[in-house]
Parts: structure tokens; C-alpha cells; sequence
């Protein structure tokens, strides 16, 4: 086991270990602003399509299907960096993205609200970063 | 369900959306240089303590305990600021990490290893920002 865990922390090895569904989570940021643009997961079809085209390729695991990122919006994702985490059950992708947002609701990001911290009490969101790029109804018809 | 999805994606109460093991996803930046740190995981009351206090609290699965991030190495992660996503399952904090790393290989990041892209055939990682900033074997005795 110490061994074994030695490989995957050390190792140079690729062996993704995927959950009992067979994904990793996929944490995607902007390759220029740095700041995360959405959350994925991928299945080892998905990881292997990535690497091989340099293009984002993702698992949903609503739709039980492979997405290659912007095949509908246009709004497809380069990869310009992957890379992986300690126990290999996370990626990281700085990507360009194509056109103005990553984030199906039209944003940017999907990471448009805000908690407050250090507050008791009810959770009141509150909107970062907000404004929408595109018309989703426009680009998902 | 339209409805419901749109109160999620559009409305300011928080509402996290758990996993089946009452999970949400958490991506950790540095609030200062942006880059991605490490990817955690936070139930119901990782979230609560860590929106109460403003440090980051996590849930370990392997262990199934609540985690204060530094409770043994003292490398605590004080969040500057907290979003959630557009469906509310995965939340990206900001922190400004204490001592010299947040991984506990003893790296800065836990993504210290590449994976080549536009390639066929085998896999070999490449470390990238690899140093060890301090000694794992002195911080978790």
C-alpha cells in the first residue's frame, strides 16, 4: 500500500483513479486570468480524447454521455496545460476559451455568487462577476 | 423542475446541491497568485464551520472525518473569499495559505506533475513546480 501510494504521489506514471462511477473531477481555469471558469468531471474516454486532440472533452453524468466542450455553443476550450493531482483523482486544465463564456447560464464562469463569510445566520448569495456574455436561448436552440 | 433550476441558478439563496454521500466539490485557489492549490471536499458542516470561522474546513472520505486543513501541520487556509457554481454542487474558495505549501507530499500545490498533450501511445507525467517546500515527514510526526 505504501508502495503503491509512493507510485501514484512520486511516480511518473499516468494512472487516474477514477471513483466508483468511473470519473475524476476536472477543475478548468483560464489559461491568461487564472481564475476557475467551471468544474467537470471526465471518464477515461473523455481523458483520453483530451490529451490526444488538445481540445476539452468532458462526462456528463446527468446525460450519461461525452461532451466535447462547446460542440453546440461553438464555445470549445484549448487546452494549453493539463495536469494532475497528488492521488491522481483530479485534473486541472488552463484552457483558452473560444467565444465569451464558458458557463451554460451565459457567464463567464459558473462561479458567479459569492457566500458571505464569518456571518451567522441565514446564507444570502451575492452576485460576482455576474453579467451575462452570451444569450443562452440564442446559443443553446 | 425549470423553476426549480432557475431559483438554483439564478437566486440568491444558497442551497448546496450534495452528492449521494453528501458531498460537494471544492476547488482551492491562491488568492494571490491563482493558481489551483488542491481539490477537497466539504459536507454540510465543513461548509458551515468553514463559512462561520472564514478557514477552510474540509470533509475526508478515506477517513470520514471532518478535517480543519492545518489541524496537524499548522498550514491553515485563512478563505478570502468563497463562490459556489451555477447548479451549486461544487464551490471554488480563494485562501491566502499559511506556511509553505498545502499539499501534504509537501509541494505548494497538489498539481505538481504535467500530463503531456496533442500525444499517442503511453502517458509520462512531467513535474512541473515539484520542490518540496518543507518535509512531510517533520510536519505529520
Amino acid at each position: 500500500m505504501a508502495d503503491r501510494s509512493a507510485d501514484i504521489e512520486e511516480g511518473l506514471t499516468f494512472t487516474p483513479n477514477f471513483d466508483s462511477n468511473g470519473l475524476v473531477t476536472a477543475v478548468v481555469t483560464d489559461a491568461r486570468a487564472g481564475d476557475v471558469l467551471m468544474v467537470a468531471h471526465m471518464n477515461d474516454e473523455a481523458l483520453r480524447k483530451t490529451i490526444a486532440s488538445g481540445e476539452a472533452w468532458y462526462y456528463v453524468r446527468s446525460r450519461k454521455t461525452l461532451w466535447r466542450k462547446g460542440e453546440t455553443s461553438g464555445h470549445t476550450q484549448r487546452v494549453v496545460e493539463l495536469r494532475v493531482d497528488c492521488d491522481q483523482d483530479a485534473v486541472w486544465l488552463k484552457v483558452e476559451q473560444a467565444g465569451e463564456g464558458s458557463c451554460h447560464t451565459g457567464r463567464r464562469s459558473c462561479f458567479y455568487r459569492a457566500v458571505p463569510l464569518r456571518k451567522s445566520g441565514a446564507v444570502t448569495l451575492e452576485f460576482r462577476d455576474a453579467d451575462r456574455r452570451f444569450d443562452p436561448k440564442a446559443v443553446y436552440k
